[in-house]
């Protein structure tokens, strides 16, 4: 284990090495960090859900401890920690919950003990598991994903069928498979979602199979949110559910992994193993626990918000914005091409705070609906926008 | 990798898993939590620094951030960590420093780059590395560890030369030893450090030899507080120094390692790939930041109340508080055989919100001396001791 | 690392598990293992070459040390394994050469090298690195075999930039691509060859990215043999080169990796830590360093010979049997319909010691081309076959 | 996994890299490879039994095939191997046994397997897996062996179990112990053996607390011929035992590992995946299984000879042999400080085909008693040490 190429990692981090990571231009990065009581306020079109400033994050907290204190966790065990993992066992319906301090982490143990000495795991070609996990699967795990499904947002049943049953002919001593992983929504392919009724054939081959199954539900809430299909009902055809803390919940870090107590009990000792036992946790786990009342609600809300919103700018014909075929909250924004994309972003966020993505490497917009749309009534939003359209 | 017995763990976890979880006795334990406005003026006789209790943490981030706004970073990169990974460039004179979520990825991570494809590595028998970590750098990392001086803080540079000559006789194909890694002080060996004209000795060795160097200087700072010998001088030694966040920094979890950019500049892909990479990580950095300040300063204050306060209660006859030969803050406190320790820490905590731990297994008391000490005047300390006493 | 599904395994193991082992019919195995003096001058159209049965390969080493004396080996040190190592430089045009006990090891152990911490290996779909190696790679060298071309013999140079230069956009941290592994001939694809000219255009992109390039030449002497490519050649564009002892230098065992001294140097400890360093080795790379001498040429007469008579016997119009397109010394053979093709098989074993394989399971038959078919003269070859068919 | 020092490597292996590679002097070496008829009636106390030199080890399977044909194996399944699988679970009475290429590998999987996810294993500090596995155990497997007693030849009860519960006191997260190695005779130390009473001690504390127990028995045979104790009964004691195919056995590598179905049948899939399964291994096998036969016998023989060859020569005063005090076979040679070891070595090969072993490294000499005892009669090496000592 050892050296990495340096330059080429800085070069990726510089942009898109992290999905939330959407730099802005000058005008709009100058504010970033202040502590403008603004910021409260701000509608963001950029992300899963609220990114507190420092400013805010300690307020939000420090609201929090005066309605009930916060109990700090020694290293990850009672306090915040205890109850954040009780909320998510009442939330997914699973035995048992455990914070992890990444997701990743959440991932790459639930696969190894699901796996258990079995290489092989069936995954998504486009997942963040295959391609966003630095192959720490392969490198710390020894394990063999096999990406399904290239260039698509899930795999069907037919087509894991017959991957698990090619490989008895492809390969001398194929063993046998030893889980199978699902990112639900699937953030490469811009939020969409795994529908339900494939999700519940590929449970019921994976059981019959006895092949364990695991759910990568980083953004499991948004998908949730869109499908009216609850949290818990996703999360019973799964054996393990991770689910991100920093992505909608507002936690600066962290994540939680649910299922049965024979795997989650295993994990502590892992954790440590793998370096990822600290101290206190109790920042991110007040935070998210904080968060998840009342998410459901207040998402729904910016859902209705949201298509209101758009309908009404629609019609104004200088732009439009319309949801992508099976996904969940990111949108298309297509403009007049009479309006400059980065003039449109720079003018929303000077004049109305309100902040929108640039443009991706193919000149193509989307715009993220999250929580952060009921900062503003609509009202405001149709002004600052149709504004800065011209129309 | 998988299953653990986790009976075993809960067990352990249960008591003294972790050094720093001291359990109270049920009087002590039930305001832990409390918001009490005393908190902040209570005096810990029990680690190595102030360990803020949420309310206090909250306030101390937010009176640092009226001061100057706190910069949020993005997956460890800029804002709160930048500042913080500059402020231990210079604090230790090395070229790098690169935030780390917890020091068991530093020292593993640290040793395992240094080492290279060699397997062995010396050190201490009683060192966190070969004792707390659960054996992760010959799980993960393929390492062969070595303890020396088993029962004995430190090796000396003569023990360390025969043990790396013996594998030329013991084994058949010794390989070349891949580094050398000092604790110092020792945690499990009560605080105790290792002499710096030891250190100046193996460090001699090893560059002669070609061998890295790895300083497991978590509490290398209390240290440097004891011997007079800085920091950056006890950094000079070694190629790479791993430093606790949370241990007299005041953060509520994270670490430090610095070393040359060659080594550091391999560890963000490292990081990642071991699952470590959080997506903020300014509540602790920010925080250790901020406590770095003057550290050192209020660290000699403290000592210096300490020596006077421990001077005048020795003159009672009651107690005695003594240095631990070669120590550093942790100090022996012995009982006129009529106290109670359990009833002196019931009435300590509960009459003058003072904290002392309770007896370890083998009935020994310690004292930590740590800034807290500066939370109350002297006087105030002598007279509750001497009350609770009998003095 | 453990446990493994036992029964899988076993049932894999009876059937088709190594390519080599092809069951005979009761009939035909009866005789497998007799001492009859007709094995020696038994033809086989079923494998790459001689498979010696155990007095054979007694008599076979015999008349070699007769001739020059054997020196054994000591730990794959000395004797026969030098002289192996020294005739292996000598052909493959290698810096050097070493003695590895299996093709797998002598893969794993190159592509593990050659890649060093870089996780990614571009490999072929089809090739036994990816298909046939329990996916050592993975498991035991924490590597990312990426398979190109699936169903096709070969990647080209612009499937393989495509695969390379996609990581940059598919990846968010993908890191330098380790190694390029290649196997020719291709096993799995029926001894289909992959072009000299393909092979020079991949060289030459690998060495311009700096990407070092692994040949599993297996059966490179095959290849060669057809394409009138010379082994020197085919080395040269590559980094380091396999080639085994046993599939038609009739050695029982082994395999030699050729390559520069730096790769190679490395070698012999990392046999020993896999396991691989048996005491005594003569005994098989005796028998290869006699049969590659002088197998250029047999192999070339077999080929002409094989070519003249598989036109006579097409000319029956009873079979039909023609080469594999961008094959090598596989060739398919078609029946007439009313030809059984077990009861041909059998016959011909029983009346003229000529084995041929039993259909695969897709019925197809196919005829291995090697040195066994100098056992015999031609015109017996074509009496037994015309007999055995009624032609 | 890579780069290793070559430079030590090489060093190391010129001399005592591996222990049976003892060099001879000029003259004694000259004559190693010849096909000297003399060779099969040379006597060699300089291992632990018959090394043939090719001439013999191909004359001695050719006798064995005429007597009963011996059959081929197929990728270690079936012919000869088979038959030494059965004959060695009739030696050791468990229920499988299996042929590895390497004891390393037996050693290592054995532990592996043994142990699962537990990382602690406790071996002698002196024993070949701690010191003559080039690390194996940490490197591939994830384990951290502890060694116990050392300087010793074995660890008592008592030592293992204050090992044991020491870890609970000194580790925070100490986990099972995986299992626990004992290599008897213990090779490093001369051959002397682990008392059976203390072997039956551990044994039943071991099953006690439910830590499996591995026997490193590559010379398992020696032990027994001297102590009485038979192999069986050894085997008993223990989970699972390797014993060496080429220290006594006269093959040319190979070992088996004997065990329980459950441990042993996980054996061809992991000796797959590490790049042990070799084609074929009837060689070896083949050549074991015939000289197993009547071994017993012969040793006793040979011991029995040596006990009168001995003494007549201790009468002489010229020399002293006397047996190593709780060892096996090799006996400790003293001589008449007017006789010079190498003199008398090279006289005693010259003039009487007699081999013994050169001074080690701190000037003492050993002879070692085995079967080749009996290929002279008594007089002849009574007749030949006397000439060659001038008594």
């Amino acid at each position: 284990m050892a050296r990495f190429p340096r330059r080429k990692f800085l070069k990726s981090a510089g942009f898109g090495l992290f999905p939330a990571v959407i730099p802005f231009s000058a005008k709009a990065n100058r504010s970033t960090s202040s502590r403008s009581p603004l910021n409260g306020r701000s509608v963001r079109f950029t992300s899963d859900g609220e990114i507190f400033e420092p400013a805010e994050y300690l307020a939000e907290l420090q609201s929090v401890n005066e309605r009930t204190p916060i109990v700090r966790d020694r290293y990850a065990q009672g306090g915040a920690v205890a109850a954040l993992e009780r909320a998510f066992v009442e939330k997914t319906g699973k035995e048992k919950a455990i914070y992890m301090p990444t997701g990743t982490m959440a991932n790459e143990l639930a696969i190894s003990v699901l796996s258990g000495d079995n290489a092989k795991v069936f995954v998504q070609d486009t997942s963040h598991v295959y391609r966003d996990e630095a192959d720490a699967a392969q490198r710390i795990f020894g394990k063999r994903l096999i990406g399904l499904a290239p260039g698509k947002t899930y795999f069907t049943l037919d087509e894991l069928k017959a991957a698990n049953e090619n490989l008895a002919i492809d390969e001398h001593i194929p063993g046998k498979v030893g889980a199978v992983s699902i990112e639900n929504p699937n953030r490469r392919m811009n939020g969409t979602v795994v529908p339900i009724e494939e999700i519940q054939r590929i449970s019921g081959y994976c059981r019959h199979q006895n092949i364990p199954l695991h759910l990568d539900g980083a953004r499991i809430f948004i998908a949730s949110a869109y499908t009216g299909v609850d949290v818990r009902t996703y999360a019973s055809y799964f054996d393990t559910v991770y689910i991100s803390l920093y992505k909608y919940l507002g936690a600066s870090g962290g994540a939680v992994l649910c299922g049965p107590a024979a795997i989650i009990d295993q994990m502590p000792l892992l954790i440590k193993i793998h370096g990822g036992l600290i101290a206190g946790n109790w920042l991110n786990a007040a935070m998210a626990l904080h968060r998840l009342e009342g998410f459901e609600k207040r998402m729904k809300r910016a859902i209705e918000t949201s298509q209101e919103l758009f309908a009404a700018l629609n019609a104004t014909q200088k732009l439009k914005i319309s949801p992508i075929a099976g996904g969940s909250n990111i949108h298309k924004l297509e403009l007049d091409k009479r309006i400059d994309p980065m003039t449109l972003r720079d003018k929303l966020f000077e004049e109305f705070t309100i902040r929108i993505p640039p443009p991706n490497e193919k000149k193509e917009l989307y715009l993220y609906v999250n929580e952060t749309l009921l900062n503003q009534p609509i009202e405001y939003l149709l002004t600052a926008f149709r504004k800065c359209c011209g129309a």
